[in-house]
């Protein structure tokens, strides 16, 4: 006979709350393993750790050990109370890293997916969704002659949009390498921090397009015609101009669609790593159609043997860009990120030609933690 | 030295492809556990198999066990090629029942998250994603003046509707206890089947919109201001009138912000167990809003204690919508439903008042590969 409690572990859901946030915002992680020799927690809000590999020492997410109770309840409480923000995990049980059975609230990131728990105050409470007018977030399907694809797009309207007259300004927020059109919206949470920022009147009612920058793809993994499939990190097309060359095809959709703008000044781009190595390239290759341009942790340069005439003539086409005096160039880069470098170069390059940008420098590196942050410092800059 | 496969087992994905699906539909899964004991699969795919427990004998989903490789991969085919149809699966750790660390496809029914896979070919292609055109996808958010409430709903507009001029007939689509305005999208695959079933010339083209039927709930767990918590089957305000009574709000909001057939042969309602009833319900209590309706495994019957207005003179009303002749009445059980018989006992006193409806019955129970189903063969009989 099993007992209704391990029947439960085994065929429904387990009757724990994990992870439990207490008020003084330490965690609690728990899981019931009595089976189990060894359970551990892996995740973003731990001190990342060194390990050691063949091809030398590299950082790696922090480990902590989860201790079984008696009761076949194993726990691991945070040495500290954590700071507002975000933060993805996973539970490794027995060797296996896979997702807490206890937390519904998971994030895919390119192949995988990590349960998330939010801690907030501060900064944390504009990622949450709190009780103030909410925009719409539309999953649509837009046609491009460019890449002759069907292609998916995500579209956050803000509240008031669909039930008014008024035209809107238009933010295309771009994604990163192995992203898609769902990234802003699942770990960037931009419908949350859209929606906060114009409650508290800091950011102006604006449409956010978020596109799939990956030039081969219809929409994202397991929302195309290839249907389930497993999805990998590095995909061909991406950096080699397909993506800039048919941007206008976003556009042109998005002027067609909705009540924009459509104009310079009502145009923003902004996008993180890969995004703003395209939003750099879309803004100078098209120098009339966005008076905003954000860099966020942007891979700055393309790889020397890419051929694109997208990136031929660089110098001349950032001088025409520049000579039309963008409102907004925003870099913005975090002070351990392996691009920092590269971003530093960049903006040699800008401050001797005198071109004018605002630099935003954060702590931390390549992660989605500072892109919520910039898109959260970025967004209030924009159409005022 | 931690080698480098194993460092990826541990802090990112693992490079294996789980669950392979083989040409001829039977279907492989497989983990990377060099530590682990014992590994199994569980799902609807596996025979049901009888488990004894403290209060008798009951059914679960099957389980089978994987078998360790020496490269430290477990794998599992299954006996026999599987039909088209969508499946949901979990792997058991050494006890632990989680997910598929090799599978980003996840769907979450009320607190727990299962992955998915699909077979094609049948009904199977009408769940998937396929080359033709698109529908969009909205969550928005709605006032209603009955609960005083911010409510979140899904809207499928079907391909062409942004782009023309042409009002459509709309279609109340409820899900059932534990269930969201998530639950048809994800789980029933409701923008995959009106896509194929409107590009196959099988269903008229049609606005879909999705409630939350739980009338305390201002939106999906994770989606609302509770932001993430454990959610739970059984809510208060669900079965108790505050549905069926607030429901006009939803009709009006529709009404109002979609280009619709502004009449009752422009609606249809139909909602799988608790969304029957509350589709029976809503239907009756408002005889002239719906023309089409559909009752998918319904909960037929109120509770006996339950006071609410909407449930009492249930035949007086009934009579009222009958004489009214609605185009369609609708009723699709599962041979082995728990609720078949109370569907019996309904359709019993439907014949005996010489009241039509179409009667539909299939092999299973009460499960959402029963669900889908009977919205693939709802959506064609509408607005015709």
């Amino acid at each position: 006979m099993v007992p209704l409690f391990a029947q439960q572990a085994l065929w429904g859901g387990q009757d724990i709350v994990s992870p439990e946030i207490h008020s003084d915002n330490s965690v609690t992680f728990r899981v019931y393993a009595p089976e189990a020799q060894k359970i551990q927690v892996t995740g973003d809000f731990l001190p990342p750790r060194e390990i050691d590999t063949q091809v030398g020492k590299t950082e790696g997410p922090g480990v902590a050990d989860l201790l079984k109770g008696s009761n076949g309840v194993w726990e691991y409480k945070t040495a500290a109370p954590l700071s507002p923000e975000l933060y993805s995990y996973s539970l490794i049980v027995d060797g296996v890293k896979t997702t807490d059975p206890n937390n519904v609230y998971m994030i895919r990131d390119v192949a995988t997916v990590q349960n998330v728990f939010m801690i907030g105050g501060g900064r944390g409470d504009l990622y949450k969704t709190n009780k103030v007018p909410h925009g719409t977030v539309a999953r649509r399907w837009y046609s491009s002659p460019t890449l002759k694809m069907e292609r998916r797009l995500t579209v956050y309207t803000p509240p008031g949009y669909e039930s008014g007259n008024k035209r809107y300004p238009v933010f295309y927020l771009l994604h990163g390498m192995g992203g898609d059109e769902e990234a802003w919206i699942a770990l960037g949470r931009t419908a949350q921090i859209m929606d906060n920022l114009i409650a508290q009147g800091k950011a102006s009612p604006m449409i956010v397009v978020m596109t799939n920058g990956n030039a081969v793809q219809e929409a994202a993994p397991g929302e195309s015609s290839l249907n389930f499939y497993k999805p990998t990190f590095q995909l061909p097309k991406t950096m080699e101009g397909s993506m800039e060359q048919s941007f206008p095809d976003v556009v042109n959709f998005i002027d067609n669609s909705y009540r924009t703008v459509k104009s310079k000044q009502g145009r923003a781009i902004a996008g993180l790593s890969m995004g703003g190595f395209h939003s750099l390239h879309i803004s100078k290759q098209y120098p009339d159609m966005f008076d905003y341009v954000g860099l966020f942790s942007a891979a700055i340069m393309p790889g020397k043997d890419v051929k694109s005439p997208v990136y031929s003539n660089m110098e001349e086409k950032l001088k025409v860009q520049f000579e039309k005096k963008p409102k907004l160039y925003w870099i913005g880069i975090g002070k351990t990120d392996f691009l920092y470098q590269a971003n530093t170069d960049y903006r040699k390059m800008l401050d001797a030609r005198n071109y004018k940008y605002v630099y935003y420098e954060s702590e931390g590196g390549h992660i989605w933690r500072n892109w919520r942050i910039y898109l959260s410092e970025f967004a209030p800059l924009l159409f005022k």
